[in-house]
């Protein structure tokens, strides 16, 4: 048991929700700010991506007593259903019998988890702008506008779980011995969208992750609980296939028609979404540390932005409760040691998932339309069934595992090595299920 | 010629007063903003580090025609002088007869080139706190406080000068696609001081540069005009040899007779000077892009944060003003093409000497102590004497030519794998400067 304390927590966004229902529940008092209004009350911004949850994620939920009510939220996808330039397509299980990640739209999960929330007692202050904090003394200073006047606000402890562009990190930045990268991304993203048929039902397969593979680019489409898929182009800004080409309708529907011809039939609003939503930016941010003394942390895209081609943005922020939840039930009020271990377990880990996700884009953009990778995930799998103590793919590993992410990147990079080999094999299309394979593998595992 | 503009320089260091002549002569009218008194009515701070010019610096004095006036103000530095754990003494020469880089105190080099500035036309304004530029039309917003009252003043561009925590570039990091990146190495400074003798002359040889190489850590030491020298300890600030660990008087005067004992005839003040003076941080710091449309460029430091262990960063900090020269040369008025060319053109060679001045640590701390890398040194010097078109030292790449930073890094690693197999040869001690090894390095640089 902790001795109560007076809590800030700044973002009512998914990981700065949980966060706080969970710290109510330890007998905190807990306060949320948001610089947004709150988002029960707004339309949805049209430049979301959908989320996945996977094994992480749940974890962390289960722990809180939440995971039924989410998963009632959420569509089951079990494999991807790769939509190839040449009219094919194919499908390919992301793990086992029954293993599946949850498709879920950004905004309902989000009002869902406000919610449960409130019913649990944590207090939101929406519209609020946090403009500075004071580290030493967890004061929050609010106003209206920067140059404006400001309210000051003490706490006892301050999470910032404001987001990739965190206000509360902006801060601790500007300390000596405080490191920091934010990259953009060369690719930036849009937002389309799959109506449902009009009874309702989903126009493609809704238990399928949908990708659209072109090399350096794609589609992605996943699936909503009201028939509906949010789609997303990724896309480079500029060069030969990027979104500076797509200037007129003219240059859209050509590009939609040459590279993508089978979702003419679903996606009916492409002109009209397309230049009504935003192109957004991916931003990948690291940092440390991600703790002030005993009075502030850092936690979710707050202390680690990543991309989103792993879907284990949500997922790893998730996860860091479950630790800041290990640290809190091993260091009790001592405050300082709870954060101290907290940053120190988790950055590895995170900068673990950083590098995965990044590597991702890749994998889903092209490899998924090689294959050669089709080939090496049949044989993966095809061993892991076989000899499931020996071998966990990579994907699972990640997905469905609770193994760190550093370890997970590690095996995955000892993984890769032998496929390399096996796939060097003589005629390995062809024997690619012999016991010669099996062995070679079992042979390179020693 | 150019139309005549109204720049401000936000940075009275040496990269701002610099840049500030050059543009003064264009015939722009230049303010120059500093947030600190002027450095000419003040004592120095006692956390500075000699400067080293060499021959990238003195192209822009050259060009700018001030070297004459700086190089007055200079001591030659034509070789290292060693000094061994064992206490021997070995001294190794920088470059070729008559080459010489030239030790600045910073602190006297700034005074000066003020003074040059404002005989020039050059107007300086003084403990002047920039807290934000509007970056679209230029304007900065000038205070006492951050949250007090502000003047806004408008100008044509607006160039920050203001170092490695730049607040110019502060503003231009919020804007999406700005890439950036702060690492605070694990090693810190303090400042020492061998004072010269009663007469005026040294006390140790003013024309090397003192180095006491000790793995993890080294001191330094660069002459001053006044017979003085300015030391620096380098040494990380936790470990068993750290800034941590020296709290007493006793722990410093213990630490400094085992491994520095040839000091204590010279550092007289040790121990007032080592408390008194503050143990300083280095930073890396790498952003782009460092312009913003044809109003906004950042230079030296702001730019490009290094660590100092190549003697580059004032140098690297002056060839950007070349740069910018060639860019205005070659653009005139087209101040968008002109800020367009010059980040494009800098920022490679700028990432090449951040890497290669935090690869020098390890060069001056640990391999200047090495019978290898010293004989490796030899064999380089002795080739490049008889083949002087065939091979540049990378050292004298760096140092005593103009060769872009990428370039030389590039040539560098090219010549160290060379130097990896002449010294595997057999005997290479005794035979390193034969025909054989001659022949050898003939044969791999085919």
């Amino acid at each position: 048991m902790q001795t109560p304390q007076k809590i800030a927590v700044v973002g009512s966004g998914l990981v700065g929700t949980l966060l706080a229902i969970y710290l109510k529940k330890l007998g905190h008092t807990v306060h949320v700010y948001d610089r947004s209004p709150d988002i029960r009350n707004i339309q949805f911004s049209g430049r979301s991506i959908n989320l996945v949850m996977s094994n992480r994620g749940w974890k962390t939920l289960e722990d809180i007593g939440l995971d039924d009510e989410i998963r009632a939220i959420g569509i089951p996808v079990d494999k991807r259903g790769i939509h190839l330039q040449d009219g094919s397509y194919v499908t390919q299980n992301y793990g086992k019998e029954g293993e599946a990640i949850f498709s879920l739209s950004r905004g309902i999960l989000n009002r869902k988890m406000i919610d449960l929330a409130e019913k649990e007692g944590v207090e939101f202050f929406f519209n609020q702008k946090i403009w500075d904090v004071t580290l030493n003394d967890a004061t929050l200073h609010i106003g209206e506008t920067e140059r404006g006047e400001w309210t000051e606000i003490k706490f006892d402890k301050v999470f910032g779980a404001d987001g990739a562009f965190s206000r509360i990190r902006h801060k601790m930045q500007r300390q000596s011995m405080f490191n920091y990268s934010q990259e953009f991304m060369k690719i930036g993203y849009k937002e389309l969208h799959i109506p449902a048929n009009p009874d309702g039902s989903h126009k493609i397969d809704a238990n399928s992750l949908h990708i659209w593979p072109r090399g350096d680019f794609m589609l992605m489409g996943l699936s909503n609980l009201d028939g509906s898929f949010t789609c997303t182009l990724f896309m480079p800004f500029e060069g030969d296939n990027s979104f500076e080409k797509l200037k007129t309708e003219k240059d859209l529907v050509d590009f939609f028609a040459k590279f993508f011809p089978d979702t003419k039939a679903v996606i009916p609003n492409l002109v009209e979404d397309f230049f009504k939503n935003p192109t957004s930016y991916l931003v990948k941010m690291k940092c440390y540390p991600w703790t002030y003394d005993d009075k502030v942390a850092l936690i979710g895209d707050a202390a680690h932005a990543i991309v989103p081609f792993y879907g284990q943005g949500m997922n790893a922020g998730f996860e860091d409760i479950t630790i800041l939840q290990d640290c809190i039930d091993k260091h009790g009020d001592n405050w300082r040691a709870i954060f101290l271990e907290y940053e120190q377990l988790r950055k590895p880990n995170a900068d673990a998932i950083a590098e995965l996700a990044e590597r991702n884009f890749m994998e889903m953009s092209s490899k998924t339309a090689d294959e050669n990778f089709l080939l090496q995930k049949k044989i993966e799998k095809w061993f892991s069934d076989k000899h499931p103590e020996k071998w966990t793919p990579l994907y699972s590993l990640v997905t469905f595992s609770l193994t760190p992410y550093a370890e997970a990147l590690a095996l995955g990079e000892y993984q890769n090595k032998i496929m390399e080999e096996v796939l060097k094999m003589d005629n390995i299309t062809a024997i690619w299920d012999s016991k010669k394979v099996e062995d070679k593998i079992l042979e390179l595992l020693q």
